[in-house]
This record gives C-alpha cells, structure tokens and sequence, in this order.
C-alpha cells in the first residue's frame, strides 16, 4: 500500500545519541568499549563453530575479529549464519564461509549486541532494523553471547527511555501501530513509524524504514515499567498485523559486559544447567548453611 | 531469498476438492448452498454500516448481494473493508464504496467463509491464502458473520485432514516449516509449503505461492486432534518467522451454515451478554429448578 508522505501522523522517530554523537571523544570511547566486549565474546569461538553473526555497530567489531583470525589461521572450518544482507556483505568480504538456517538449523554460538540488558539477561535489540532474522537465528544457538558497553545496562526492559521495536507488516500500520500504543496505554507509551529522510532530487520526503523481510518498524517507547515480560511478548505476538518484536526474553546465555573499570561476564544458569551440575557434588542433608553455600558456589563456577 | 525450483522439498499442496471437482453436480448443490448462507448473512446488513468484506467462493456471493442490495437502492451509506486484493477489486466493480482500517478501525459487522468451524465456532480460515488481512479486519467488527455449507463443520480443528495455513516470513522457510511440524509431531502434523505450477513459456516450474504481504504459507495437516487451541496459537505465534496462523479463536458471533434441509444460525452467546440480559429479568432464590431453566431460555432468546 502506497503511502503519500502527508499521511504520516507519527512523528519520526528520533536518530539514537549514539550517532548523533558519533563525532564526540566520549564516543569514542563507547566504540572502543564495544570492541573490547565483542574481543572477549570471540574468544569463545572455537574451530568447526557454526556461528550466529549479529548485527550493529557492536557485532560489526566482533565479525571484524572472526574475520581476522580466520586470516591469520586461529580458526579454522567455521561456518557464519548472518542475521541481516549488511551482516551477509560484511561476512562476505572478510572470507567468512556463510550459510543459512535452512542448512544449518542448529548453532554453537551466535554473537550480537543489544540496545538494552535488564538484571534477568532480557533483551531489547532490533533498533538497527535486523530483529526478526536476528531472532530466528539466536533463538536456535546452544549459547548465545550478548555484547555490550555498560551503558545498556538497564533496571527493567523499556527503561532506557529509547525504542522498543516491533515489526508489523504495512498493511494498515497505522491501525497496528495505534493498537499497539492503546495496549501499553498503562505504562504511558507512545507509538511511532521508524522513518527515514529521502531526496529524489527535486523533493524532500519521510519515508517508513522497510526491514529485510519487507516491513515495517512500529518503535514503542514507554514512561513507565511494562511488568509481566512475557505476557507483554504474547500480547504483542497476538495482534494480527504484527510479525515480531524486539524484546529477547530468556534467550541470552553470557552477556560481556564492557565498562571503563573493565570487562564484566554475566552468565545465565538456567535451572536445568546447575540440576545436571549438582550431580556431581554430593550435598548431605546435615550439611551446615556455610558448607551449602560453599557448595552452590562451586557448582556455579564449575 | 530467491529459491531455485528443485530446492522444493516439500510436496506441492494439492487443490481444494472443491475446485477439482468444479464441474460435477454435487458441487452446484454446493455452490447453491453457499449463496443461500451468503444472502441469510446479508440480511443482517444494514445501512450506514461499516462492513468487513470477506475473501473466498462463498464470500464472494456475499459481496455480490451487497453490490445489488446497493444498486436497488435497498442498502445505502455503507463503506465496505475489504480483506484481500481481489475481493477489493470485486467491490470495486460492484460500486461498493471502500475505505481501510486506518481510516475506519471499528467495523459494525464483518461477513466471510470458513474452511472449517468446530462446536464452540472456532474457525480454521485462509485456505484461500488471505488469513492475515481477514484477521485483522474481522478482528475489530462488532459482529462476525460466519457463512458456511454443511461440509465444512467439524468435531474439532483440523479434523477434516484439509490445510491449516500459517503465514510466514520467506527467510529461511523451511526452517520455520520443520519446527511448525516438529512442534505438533504429537498430533502427526506434515508441514508443507503452498505451491503453484507456473510456466515461462520454455519450461514448467513449481514456484511457492506468496501472499498479498509479500509472505508464504505453509500448511500443516494433522492427523489427530492438537488440543488445546489457545495454547497451541501462542506456541506458533511465538516462532519468530511466523506472521500469523489461520486458527480464528473465539472470533466469530454468527454462523449462518447452509445445509440440504435448511439454513441454521448459531449464535455465540458470550458471557458479558448473558450477564447483561440478566438484568432484564427477574430470578428468586427459591425459583424451581423448570422456573430458573425456563428464565434462561427467555435470557438466551431474547
């Protein structure tokens, strides 16, 4: 559906700081932040890996660095799955043999930034665009590494004030984008079309930013808490219209962290993990608290 | 993703047995039924309303009657929401003034077929390939109108051994197809992407049939019952890659189902109205158990 650019009621989303702030020192200290983290994170790779290769300014560093040491003969038989064409252009011409999801349906590993990490290891991405394949990729990873400068860090999902994407097919977005502004209405959220500036050379326009898949991006961004995670993600998923959204809830295994006192690793234990772990330790039922303790410590940092 | 002809690894989905059978007898009786179910919903189309119009062979006899009810001047001030391409072009042709849901988000009554209707009028739509826009418009109508033949009622969903359709991102199709299949193994489900014979004129082809959204669709057929629908709805749409699902759950309000000894109309009787028309009547704790069935039956019919 043709849209003339009049018709556009939702104001346009606003550039992120970071890029509007790109040619500030502080700035670039945030760059070198994030290379620092996606270092760290690529060192988990390990040859025979099929890899996950994100999408952003933070996972462009940690292709960058599997593109180098596959050059210099670190790695070896690795195969990439990207999660965007800039991602697959990028891979491509650093020599990283890349497949598909198709033919590789199972990852090792997959690497990507997030725009947002709360204290459960949630996520919100997507606000370069790539959220949905970048789901579908991470979504089947046997470990999925989050990379991160500190400042992404945030107490609870929607917190940093900044978008929360969701991609909805472009019929009718408006109606979408509005029904998606009244569900969240409790938590003061404003719903608005990702657009970008076009120049035909006779005229400036807006135009909607149209993902890889062909749709478009509703940005929600919110004034207050939006509680239950996963009853919002059921919610979201179930109005006809939309394809996806940007909140990635119990998908992040290890977050680095990169801040200026240095490198943090947040590792999720999921329940199934420390059940298998305590097998082998032996606990005794007349165990004294400290021992307990001492023991739950070493079987998460085993 | 351009996919080559010989990477088609599912089967190609065979035709409705409506279609391959279009010139036989049976089926004029089953077309007439059809327009019997289509004029009955009609009737309760009146003027000034907004109205959802649906897609597929039995709605279209509905669009058609809309058309002539216009043309006698019978129907007037009506704006008509269509759901797919070709039916928009349909009531283009018919003089039926149109508009969308951005423009008009609350339709007074949608009317459209099913493929099949289970006792509790869940619905199993898009058959027709046009789930995702029916959704989303009859979705928001005060009241939804159903038309069916007889054949097209069911013990529960998916119990015809016909297509369930799923609406789905072409990005790694056959990815999503396994897990949607893998996901109902327990109900013996076989996913299979929705093709088309195609020819350039040199050599035949077998290409995937794609929506009015730019998606594919798969459809799963299953050989038992999958249970709960509910959950089974939140397990697909949860799937990134996945759009939309043709279950429509708790959707429809009427459905008129055309039947060689006659026209039935079930309504949906929700739980709000009940309590609503409660207040008409009067109940007394010591009413006689006849006394409190007979006020029901005055509640239900009223």
């Amino acid at each position: 559906m043709a849209i003339p650019c009049p018709h556009f009621n939702f104001a346009i989303s606003e550039k992120p700081a970071m890029e509007t702030l790109s040619q500030s020192p502080v700035v670039l200290v945030q760059d070198e932040l994030k290379k620092i983290a996606a270092y760290k994170a690529v060192e988990m790779v390990k040859s025979g890996m099929v890899i996950g290769l994100g999408t952003g300014s933070t996972a462009k560093h940690a292709v960058d660095r599997i593109g180098e040491l596959l050059r210099q003969g670190k790695l070896e038989d690795i195969i990439g799955i990207p999660t965007s064409t800039k991602t697959h252009e990028q891979a491509l011409s650093l020599g990283i043999p890349l497949s598909d999801l198709d033919s590789h349906p199972v990852l090792d590993i997959a690497i990507d930034g997030a725009d947002e990490v709360d204290p459960e290891l949630n996520l919100v991405k997507g606000r370069g665009g790539s959220l949905l394949r970048e789901k579908m990729v991470e979504g089947v990873c046997k470990k999925f590494v989050v990379i991160v400068d500190e400042s992404k860090l945030v107490k609870y999902i929607g917190a940093s004030g900044l978008a929360m994407p969701v991609e909805i097919v472009p019929f009718c977005w408006k109606f979408t984008a509005q029904r998606l502004q009244e569900f969240f209405e409790y938590a003061g959220c404003v719903a608005k079309l990702r657009t970008f500036a076009s120049s035909n050379g006779m005229e400036n326009c807006v135009l909607p930013f149209v993902t890889d898949n062909g749709n478009y991006l509703v940005d929600l961004y919110f004034k207050g808490d939006i509680g239950d995670l996963k009853a919002a993600s059921d919610a979201i998923l179930r109005l006809a219209g939309v394809v996806e959204h940007g909140m990635f809830l119990d998908m992040a295994t290890t977050v680095v962290v990169a801040g200026e006192l240095g490198v943090t690793i947040k590792n999720k234990i999921i329940r199934e993990e420390i059940l298998s772990r305590l097998y082998q330790f032996t606990i005794y039922e007349d165990d004294s608290p400290q021992i307990l303790v001492f023991s739950l410590r070493k079987i998460l940092m085993s």
